[in-house]
């Protein structure tokens, strides 16, 4: 689904969004943890057998970074994003699997423009990751700064 | 620095470690961006010049996944880890420009045995991530899994 580019202005405590749907492909997994999580659950079919989950799983990383990219094609802040200064209450609530296909759904918990730059303000967003079958497997909420209408 | 791996009782409040450091490289940045973290500033150099950040930048989930990977190279979880619940207070306080060398200094913050189940306990941890100048650059706080003795 694409969005409009919004500005910090566009944004209001309560509006909610969701993103497409995307593929969670073994190969991906394990190039991702050979990188960023050389956990051997992330890493090794054969040795995530073992491990915690009885079987391969997805780092919370990438499902992290798959979440926010998926937000980020919407284009909802192509243009007027200014990057995030941070994240707050990461939950990994359940595994992912290779095969899921996660969605993000983003609701604004707060808006504060920035009180030393009027062409900047943080929005504060809280996504619930969830798989095909509705299971919520990760939240976050991050602090992103995006352009004011100021600054357009 | 290898470390020895360490069970959930080897884990005491105060107790702090220190990774090696590690170089962020112009085409990492570029590879990890296209996949998990596509803004113009992480993405593509002649953009950036125009972003917040004047120039290329790390994607602060690839900061944040070179961290973890630090910390887990120095083997101190290495079959001991059961995986993270879960992130707090995760701050990216300088940007991280291709050419830095970061390194990780993990504090324990707080240990808890899990009640219901004797074989796994969860060790709060703070990481603060220095550049080459030691700025600080970003600051996460985990929630691990680690498995106590008891399922030696």
């Amino acid at each position: 689904m694409k969005l409009k580019p919004m500005y910090f202005e566009d944004f209001s405590v309560g509006m909610t969004f969701e993103t497409d749907g995307t593929l969670i492909s073994k190969d991906e997994i394990i190039d991702f943890a050979s990188k960023y999580d050389p956990q051997t659950f992330h890493l090794d079919e054969e040795e995530a057998k073992k491990g915690p989950f009885g079987q391969l799983t997805s780092s919370g990383f990438m499902t992290l970074g798959k979440s926010f990219t998926q937000i980020f094609k919407t284009d909802i802040f192509n243009g007027t994003g200014m990057g995030a200064w941070g994240l707050d209450e990461l939950r990994w609530t359940k595994p992912v699997y290779p095969g899921d296909v996660l969605k993000t759904k983003v609701e604004v918990l707060e808006t504060k423009k920035s009180s030393k730059n009027p062409t900047k303000g943080t929005v504060r967003l809280k996504q619930t990751v969830t798989n095909q079958n509705d299971d919520i497997v990760m939240t976050w909420i991050s602090n992103s700064m995006l352009k004011t209408k100021q600054d357009k």
